[in-house]
């Protein structure tokens, strides 16, 4: 079988230039097949702002609205997309940038109105595995955009993590399969305050612990909930951390 | 040999969502392969105004300044094409959003600057022909927004007819190619008022006597330019004209 490599690029990365540049050297220098997944970063606020669009939000939860979905196609489906599709080029890599409705690689249907309505929000309904392991056997490298399709003509905004989670654990029967989360971070840390504090090795039990105790919180949770379902779902190993010289290190994810 | 169809549509139908759709309903349901080639719009200009970003011109000429590259990112590389790959999709076509940064389909270089400097506008150095013939083998529809790539992480703006027609150059050896610019009247008219003065069949020689006599000028010229280009490539044929309910009709072309 062979390796693949996902891994999942946030904000804090995409806002730095000096941190992207070495993610991208590191990305493109990984044997076996990979793909990259995007999120957004300040640069849709910022347009949104000076478009005088207001990113709505409701109970604390952020809303898509038909405008600031227009925000993500621009931001995160053009500027962010084909910019690093072009530097992936530039380091000999053969990209690809994708949307869900390219190839028809994510549907999603739009999230169902409970007490908040999510506006233009896409819960996945299903990865096309096939178009994927077709591209990744042609040497191509995706490069994902955080956003799906309804197949109705509808485009949608989904969470990068998700995405990454969710195409990792389709692809897992077909690759040996390796999920990264690029953090801030050295990886997922005991005490915030030192770097030298960090767990080289987690897994469910352990989070679980870390998780009563507190020691686990935050926006940490929701990553570690996706980590461990694509762990579930067959991917080998799952790591939150940084790029290297040669690889992606710092806490390695498995389910025991 | 296998047809090839590529559909050019610019401003005029992208800014008419009644109009665009039937230009996305034919081309759809053309039988063999085909290519989606979209210019700008109105959009670009309005969310250029809002941004508070100025178009730059010089003796009449657009400049694509850097802040005018990253509004065509976003406009015509993320919103626009996205957008037409999820309607294509939503008809039943497998599609898939290209810029040349894309499998590194069209590299460019800065247009030289001479007595002009065009900023970041790109002229075309070659198109991967082999790339594009197979996506199109696989029946995948590709989408391509009027931006390539240098090969060193820049990305350029480049014209959307000028692409469509190297692009068609390009396959023309694989292909039975056809190349259609979509117009916004029936095709090339001898009388600009009067829809019923079409000229249904144009030769080179033909051409150059309307020139002359000055029935075709304006904007017209750099589309014959291109067309006449195309069919010394080995295009088989180029229609100037609009969807019909099966095909586009108006003027074809071709070099006697």
């Amino acid at each position: 079988m062979q390796q693949l490599t996902l891994v999942k690029i946030g904000g804090k990365v995409l806002d730095h230039t000096d941190q992207l540049s070495k993610v991208l050297d590191t990305f493109t220098r990984l044997p076996g097949q990979k793909i990259l997944i995007h999120g957004g970063g300040k640069t849709g606020g910022q347009i949104a702002q000076r478009l005088g669009i207001e990113a709505p939000m409701i109970g604390g939860r952020r809303i898509t609205s038909p405008e600031m979905l227009q925000v993500a196609l621009m931001v995160y489906g053009g500027l962010m997309n084909r910019q690093l599709v072009a530097e992936i080029a530039r380091r000999g890599g053969r990209a690809l940038g994708l949307t869900g409705a390219d190839l028809d690689v994510i549907r999603a249907h739009k999230r169902p109105v409970g007490e908040i309505d999510y506006g233009l929000a896409g819960d996945i309904d299903r990865v096309n595995a096939e178009a994927l392991s077709d591209l990744l056997d042609r040497n191509i490298i995706p490069v994902m955009a955080p956003l799906t399709h309804d197949g109705q003509g509808q485009m949608l905004n989904t969470n990068a993590d998700t995405i990454a989670a969710t195409v990792a654990s389709a692809l897992a029967a077909s690759f040996q399969t390796r999920l990264v989360f690029v953090f801030e971070r050295p990886g997922v840390l005991t005490d915030p305050d030192d770097d030298g504090s960090l767990v080289s090795h987690l897994t469910f039990e352990k989070a679980e612990a870390y998780k009563t105790s507190g020691v686990i919180a935050g926006g940490m949770l929701p990553k570690l909930h996706n980590a461990f379902g694509a762990l579930r779902a067959g991917v080998k190993e799952v790591i939150i951390g940084q790029a290297h010289a040669t690889d992606f290190n710092g806490t390695t994810i498995t389910l025991s």
